[in-house]
């Protein structure tokens, strides 16, 4: 390989975004950006490095494989911040500290993972969200989930599903069963990956009765619309499970407020990240991606990592998966604008100048040509590059 | 320091934009993607991180110490970029070098240097720029430094002005007097750092004639309008520093047809980077700003470095400049929207949700309350966060 074919290269699981891609993703930033200002929530910025102890506060060190790192001058460990929830928390905790809750915070950056790279799964993403901090109950549940459906319709998506689950009731039947924690880990473990047939072999390897077994074994397959809830209360005898229904039901009657019941379905088997959520959960998936396209919940404890106990919710969605996801649909994509090619003879190039200023005042995108041409050349040229009428000065 | 004072710290020369100043700097961003779009620049996003072979391919190994440098899995190192002109080239040379000529880009994000921080110079900043690439003459120079200066007018500035210098200007004069490359670099170097008194020194410390010192001594203080060109044309007699100055007057022509002459004075002592350009360079200034909101200038030869020969020129812009700056001159920023605080008597959340739902379809920015409020409490934390109106439901 010559240097220069070396030097063209770009890091595994980065990418660029050409013009046409570019376009789209501002086009989507922008509609999300406008969302949150309508419902309220203040966009933060925080630096794309942070110390590799305050992202790993949160959820322990299992993160850390999976990151970015490296060292500062003092020799102190720096990371790329692999999601915003953790340096939201951090902001909200040291900078905000004194504002009156609730404190609604949304933001819309690129965040960094090294993970076998693939479609809709790169090491370097962008991702927007919000988290929702000082409320513990279902309005603010409710809340968080009907703005990602808000921002799904105003991407242009229309054909989607939330899965909507709640860890706790997962968590009553343990408790209600007598499972070691060991167990517990490895049964839900088993569910985030969808692996029935190794929750099977491991619940047919415990001690627990038959009955205990079958509803372990039922929990992945409990999605449905409201008639699922009613046999999934029926199927348990613990309080915090069916606390965590009824807060499911609450969440749904909320959504209905909104409008928004039609693209909710209930899925129990929906635990996400179980060491970190706290209550409802919730995933967004659309026909023809293999991966959601958003995804949150209610994360109680994590604030207190920082100092500052307090409940919380919310939920990230990835950017380029709503751009493949629209891609895919075949839904109409914003293009680069190209409105008017200004081109000019020889010793008109001052009034093509006053011309183009004219047209751009007028809201119009207008590529100046930079030397002299004929009338037919210029016309091949706006042909060329998509213009849609060409003004020549001649 | 507790572990949780620890967490909060954030690293070296980096910050966090509060919602105040996030907003500020989206509004500053949308306008400059606005401007970009009706001047025909295409935007490209490229990758965070990039092989450092590849970023040092410009400007050999100079700015290497201060990169933000790390290894990937394969030990290959890579770096965060430190500038945008590198990345884009090398997108050019690699994904649109069929595309035809001219190819005019630009970008809006953030980049990392390791330098010591202070105001409006931190080690992660934020910038806009393009880079118009093909086109060799003062066409192109104009058209750059006249959307710099739209751009500048758009984010909210008036009181600014662009230097214009032109480095062939002073190579021309360092031929002419027979000066060695390392005399060359250490004046050049005299001049980018503004050190008159150590460039006397330099001079007269050299076997040069009182004539040639003199003309040396001279160029730093060559600023001012259109007279000052005349000035300097008198003072050489080498056509390399003339054409330099017949370049400049060509520039400024043009730049008369945007109606900008007046933000522009020439400035013959601005060299910028020397190794780098190869003809017109410009920064601007402002009131109350000890460096420059942007500068730019032509790099003919930096694209063969990626195998493809191309004349090109641009600028970069400081996004937290332009934010220091209109916020100095007390300038009209804007503040987060905060139109309507939608709160509600106990039983009646759905009603509030449809009304909430309703004033955000007609474009108002509504905070929904997330418990039930008395009248009185609303009213209180509608104040507190500066909502304009409140619409309670009872």
């Amino acid at each position: 390989m010559s240097k220069n074919e070396f030097v063209l290269q770009i890091p595994y699981g980065t990418r660029d975004f050409l013009p046409h891609e570019a376009a789209c993703k501002r086009e989507i930033e922008a509609s999300i950006a406008d969302v949150f200002v309508k419902w309220g929530y203040d966009e933060v910025v925080t630096p794309t490095i942070e110390y590799l102890d305050t992202l790993t506060i949160g959820n322990g060190r299992e993160v850390e494989p999976h990151m970015f790192k490296f060292f500062d001058k003092n020799n102190r460990t720096l990371a790329l911040r692999h999601e915003m929830t953790t340096p939201i928390a951090r902001v909200a905790a040291s900078r905000l500290n004194e504002v009156e809750l609730p404190l609604k915070l949304s933001y819309i950056t690129n965040v960094y993972r090294y993970e076998q790279a693939q479609t809709g799964r790169q090491c370097e993403f962008y991702q927007a969200g919000v988290e929702l901090m000082g409320v513990p109950n279902a309005n603010a549940d409710a809340e968080v989930i009907a703005l990602s459906i808000e921002l799904l319709r105003q991407a242009g998506l229309e054909n989607f599903q939330i899965c909507l689950g709640q860890v706790e009731f997962i968590n009553g039947v343990m408790d209600q069963v007598n499972l070691s924690p060991k167990q517990q880990q490895q049964i839900k473990q088993a569910m985030v990956t969808r692996d029935l047939v190794g929750l099977g072999e491991m619940l047919d390897n415990t001690e627990l009765t038959n009955n205990a077994k079958d509803i372990l074994k039922r929990i992945p397959l409990l999605h449905g619309k409201e008639d699922m809830l009613k046999q999934a209360y029926n199927m348990v005898y613990n309080e915090q499970s069916k606390r965590a229904l009824d807060n499911l039901t609450e969440i749904y009657n909320l959504l209905k407020g909104y409008g928004f019941e039609k693209y909710v379905n209930f899925d129990l088997g929906v635990i996400r990240d179980f060491n970190y959520y706290t209550g409802m959960v919730f995933e967004a998936y659309t026909p023809g991606l293999g991966f959601p396209l958003c995804g949150g919940g209610r994360y109680d404890n994590m604030l207190s990592d920082f100092g500052t106990a307090c409940p919380a919710t919310g939920f990230a969605l990835g950017i380029e998966r709503i751009m493949l996801a629209l891609e895919r649909q075949g839904l109409a994509v914003v293009s680069t604008k190209k409105d008017i090619y200004v081109a000019w003879q020889e010793g008109k190039v001052l009034d093509a100048i006053v011309q183009a200023k004219k047209l751009r005042d007028e809201g119009n995108s207008v590529e100046l040509a930079l030397w002299a041409q004929t009338e037919k050349t210029a016309e091949e040229y706006q042909v060329s590059k998509g213009y849609h009428k060409l003004v020549y000065i001649g």
